[in-house]
């Protein structure tokens, strides 16, 4: 029998994926799983995008050009400009979600062996992207008692080696919720200016910012757009995850260029998908400010009734739909599976997914959980309180002594 | 500036694709294009297609999971039953297109520097993936004097080295039309055996037989299980290129579980395209029946034209919707960019796919073009006009005499 690549063995199995097997059995087992491990939102996609779909009207699904569709492109434009991106249609290229715009910004922008920085935690599918493009992630930790604030500029130079060819961040952050400020996003841009680094941005919560709280793009940065490469994704803006539709923007035309080569090898991007989000774009400001007013309660309550439990503690996020939580427990991991195997409250149990997966650093996290509030108020209820009922059962409960020791 | 990746610069600009700023050119000039240059057929997307996503019933447009819809694949596991295909729906994995199959299986089974070899002319696109994944193809030529017939296992095996790790073929092939036989398949599964191979097969046109001719599947062959990757699509299948449904299986375990932490790092396929994909099965048989007509008289016809034609050479492939037709020229590429940029005959031209972008080999294929016939028959007829009076007036035209002294 042949063998499989050293790639195929070396990439990381999803860490939100690989409890799946025990929340499908507990569910057999007639439990009730209220799952906060996955950044799937219950919220309706908008009804305007839904019509498009209804009302597809071409005779053949036709590949489309592989940059995607010209008209799309250019209504995405203009919606850039609403957020005060001035971008040309040509700076934009489509992509299979927006997964695939970062794997092509990896290939097209680093060699097998080059490293990029990037803040842990991190959202997980990063390493299997470098993993695939033989990119090497260097971590530059962050912190809960700061909220996940940018580690500071000296530790990123710290890291930097003649390796070193991009620094990757995700603003507002998954997993930790942390939305950079202006002043964060303007040290980045004289450090990537110094280095002549690229500057990779996973802009996908844009629209998820509470708190009145201003949004800052690396797109607004002045003095590097030869360096900024942008990744951008439909999915979480409205709510339609499945459609899979992204975008790779640059105002570098030799990075464009060449992953201009890496889209045409894979033809297109879904022609449906494609079609839907154009439509998408005329979403109403009410849709948003819906959202953005639901994920602002549901925020509020879950930060709230974690931080009531003894021995939690949870940084307030200003966006996206996620927090990272540190609990009284010793392994996240062991912890989240217990959840799904062991235990239950009324019949209910809680999804979470240990944050473990998210550091790179191998020792990082193992007290500390994700949580995506994506579920409706009543529901992150009954989570919050399976929860905080399971604490109090865990036989790897920390004893509070060991927590407080922590907090000092 | 920071430098783009050596992988961006190695990767092929595709063949396909770089006269269509020439074609563009010409349709703003006025003059009417007949385009033969790419496999995008006319023919209409089924309605039980076309219905599935007019009648999408989500409210919302989730995430799947990341092997594809589960009913989809249990469905799909009964269409490959109907041509004599045993796969369980485990062994189906569903991939954003065709192309996400192939690239996904040569990072799962090939290492950096590992070969594959590949009969010649082949689909230009397997480049760019190989290049993608450092994976060194070796051609093994295939001749139009024979109809583009397997190479004898004698040359593949003269090429096998300590690095050769796959075969791949395509079948019924694109860029030839040509249909193995399966003694020719047999032969293969010897060889793959004996040598302990993977051999990846793409099928994508296994709808597309002519003349009644027998279709084999590597699938059908026995012995070989944990040898074979099938790399499956259905944009050609419904005429539906802009769903990006695709499909990689196999029954070899390992290379299932390394192709499913490729495919989980990138979330899953698209959902629309899999919801119409699934509707598409129930295509009733006389869709497939037209097609089919449709398909062998256009074939029938550009066959019979082009031999008809003064030093031109067509071979009569038995399926896809292909052929490669040698003509009295020096240089191919030359003469298609001619066609678009100089050339008209009553205010029309006809754009083909110069047959150097489908030969690894480099001086090969300089007097071939590849003629996809996806048009109506009214409109061959026209193309097929054009190109007989473009060969009367191309000043890069072969003297008779070196056209027959080639013919002998």
């Amino acid at each position: 029998m042949p063998k499989i690549s050293h790639k195929a063995n070396a990439m990381p199995a999803s860490p939100i994926r690989k409890l799946v097997p025990y929340s499908e059995a507990a569910k057999k087992a007639g439990r009730k799983v209220y799952h906060l491990n996955i950044g799937q939102p219950d919220v309706e996609t908008p009804e305007v995008m839904l019509n498009a779909i209804r009302n597809f009207s071409m005779k053949v699904v036709e590949y489309s050009h592989s940059a995607g569709i010209e008209s799309y492109r250019k209504k995405l434009a203009g919606y850039y400009k609403k957020h005060n991106i001035d971008v040309d249609f040509s700076e934009i290229m489509i992509t299979t979600g927006g997964s695939e715009a970062i794997e092509i910004a990896m290939m097209t922008c680093l060699n097998e062996g080059d490293e990029i920085i990037v803040p842990e935690p991190f959202y997980a599918n990063y390493n299997g992207f470098a993993t695939q493009s033989g990119v090497v992630i260097k971590p530059v930790r962050s912190y809960i008692e700061t909220g996940f604030a940018l580690p500071s500029i000296t530790k990123f130079e710290k890291m930097i080696t003649r390796k070193t060819k991009a620094i990757m961040i995700c603003n507002p952050s998954n997993p930790t919720g942390y939305l950079y400020t202006k002043a964060e996003l303007e040290a980045l841009r004289e450090l990537v200016q110094k280095h002549d680094l690229f500057l990779f941005a996973d802009e996908v919560y844009r629209e998820f910012c509470y708190d009145g709280a201003e949004y800052t793009s690396v797109m607004h940065l002045t003095g590097i757009n030869n360096n900024v490469v942008l990744l951008d994704s439909v999915s979480k803006r409205y709510s339609a995850c499945g459609a899979r539709i992204g975008a790779l923007i640059t105002r570098n035309k030799e990075v464009m260029a060449g992953a201009m080569k890496f889209a045409q090898a894979r033809l297109s991007p879904p022609t449906f998908g494609q079609v839907a989000a154009e439509a998408a774009i005329d979403t109403p400001a009410s849709y948003f400010e819906n959202v953005k007013k639901e994920y602002t309660a549901r925020r509020n309550f879950v930060v709230e009734a974690l931080n009531k439990m003894d021995g939690v503690f949870c940084p307030n996020p200003q966006g996206a739909f996620y927090c990272i939580a540190r609990l009284p427990i010793n392994d996240a991991d062991e912890f989240c599976q217990w959840l799904l195997e062991k235990f239950e409250y009324k019949g209910q149990t809680v999804m979470l997914a240990p944050a473990t997966g998210f550091y790179f650093s191998p020792e990082a996290g193992k007290d500390e959980v994700r949580i995506a509030y994506v579920l409706k108020i009543e529901d992150l209820k009954n989570a919050m309180i399976c929860l905080e009922e399971a604490l109090k059962v865990y036989p790897g409960r920390k004893i509070m002594e060991q927590v407080k020791e922590k907090a000092i």
